[in-house]
């Protein structure tokens, strides 16, 4: 079987095309368009220009139903309510299931990742904002409404920082990329000399995620402080989804798994440190995703066979 | 089939046999004992004077194994790694399933309470402290070691309130009974003018959960603001299991319960306010438990079948 998958993002669509192994044939990648009508054409074409496949998924940001509408998305201009499964398996003439892009990317590195071979695994996505998927018992878990693994708005502070989706002290707020600068701006206000100002240019209000991360890896103290911080935030979300569902592996994924090193070792502590009854239980491990930013798009591919 | 049940409490024991349509024939109280020996000698007992049944299954407070060891609980003074169901199974010469009184009472309130005909229901139990069960696709699921479903430990404030855990901020320090009682002396610091006080014998520091209920059943409009607060805590933890889990229906169990009329209103639009996008999607419905203090022992009875 050869089966395809795209995974649609905020600025371009990955495209692959997969064997039964989960090993990448082909791979193609697209801006994405403005405008539901101009994505659902250029769907089709990335599709047909992917080559023979037996199946289609997509995988798309935002909240997806469990028939493959798209409720909206907050990185797609203008897309609301588009019924994206009936329209590609019109244009298609077979069935091809959509979701969540954070669960296509749960699927894919629970069947070929990080998290191979496991029965309980909760993949968290830490880029931008904060998504997720579930397995448990051996399958992908949707919810009542497809809408299961929106970790990013659980409430972790109340009357805590603002929030684009309008409450307050979502986790996505501290534990994300906005939430790595925001701690790092703070600290910045108590202690001016660390390598990350000068990475910035000198100035507290540009210093974003990559400075951290780099400043971090030259061995700046302050932002070892930092990561060590931010950490702590990331450990706390999987304390509460530990505490809620007792899982056998988290896997990290999103744009800071691209420096696992980095963070992998304050979060391990300080989940240890916030887990109940932490000296009672085997803890579930914590690894950083394996399959970087394809696993969407293979995950997408494999929508079908688990749906 | 006639199956018996066993929900071991702090106080007490309850026991009951059920028919197949899950009403209770027979209903039986003990004093618990104290010590692990006195606790297994007896549950033997108890099940005998409970007559002639087809099966038996236990439920017991504190974090119990997939293979039905009790590792610890805060409720059973003595009580470490006890081989429950060994015991047990050893006694009858049968397999008698055991697992944690929440999970129980979430089994019961699913099969035959308020979550009837539900196929993703999370049980949530406000006592003393915070416990609950999970129904995703129409099964129970337990988690990896069985610990799935440990909801007041779930940190909601970081550095906030100490819990006797050993962590700060667990959800039960703020929604569960010592929350309210919380909440109520807090509230009375500003503002001692309340029936609160009155009931309390004029006393802050000896103002109850119950006497919060009271005035507030009374119309005190003191009492009525904190349990307005309180529901906002309860509903910032629902709100968070939602993001999560995206269930069709909570069920609402533990001593609250008694008194649903008082808390419904304000968790229901706290939920509300809280939800992440509450106008993409159909909400889940919150609903107080059905069975009063039997839920454990009528689901403990049930395990056999859903183990």
């Amino acid at each position: 079987m050869r089966r395809a998958g795209i995974d649609v993002g905020g600025t371009k669509f990955l495209g692959v095309v997969i064997d039964d192994d989960g090993t990448v044939l082909t791979e193609l990648r697209r801006a994405t368009p403005v405008g539901p009508e101009a994505l659902v054409e250029e769907l089709v074409l990335l599709a047909n220009d992917l080559g023979s496949h037996d199946s289609l998924g997509v995988g798309v940001p935002g909240l997806v139903t469990r028939t493959g509408i798209l409720r909206s998305s907050p990185h797609l201009a203008g897309v609301e309510e588009l019924d994206l499964g009936r329209r590609l398996s019109a244009a298609f003439g077979a069935a091809v299931p959509i979701d969540n892009d954070a669960t296509c990317a749960a699927l894919a590195e629970w069947q070929v990742g990080a998290g191979r071979a496991s029965v309980d695994m909760v993949m968290v996505t830490l880029g931008t904002g904060i998504g997720g998927g579930i397995v448990i018992d051996g399958r992908l878990r949707r919810g009542r409404n497809g809408f299961a693994g929106e970790f990013g708005h659980m409430v972790v502070v109340p009357d805590g920082v603002e929030c684009p989706c309008g409450r307050r002290g979502c986790w996505e707020r501290y534990a994300a990329g906005t939430g790595l600068a925001h701690i790092a701006r703070e600290a910045l206000g108590d202690r001016p000399r660390s390598r990350m100002l000068e990475l910035a240019g000198g100035s507290v209000d540009l210093v974003r995620g990559e400075h951290v991360q780099r400043a971090a890896s030259e061995g700046d103290p302050l932002a070892l402080e930092v990561i060590d911080r931010f950490g702590r935030w990331v450990a706390l979300g999987l304390v509460n989804l530990a505490n809620a569902l007792d899982p056998e592996i988290f896997v990290l994924g999103g744009g800071l798994a691209a420096t696992p090193d980095l963070y992998l070792g304050p979060i391990r502590t300080w989940f240890h440190e916030l887990l109940y009854a932490p000296e009672l239980r085997p803890h579930p491990s914590i690894e950083f995703a394996q399959l970087g930013e394809r696993a969407g798009a293979i995950g997408a591919a494999m929508l079908g066979a688990h749906h």
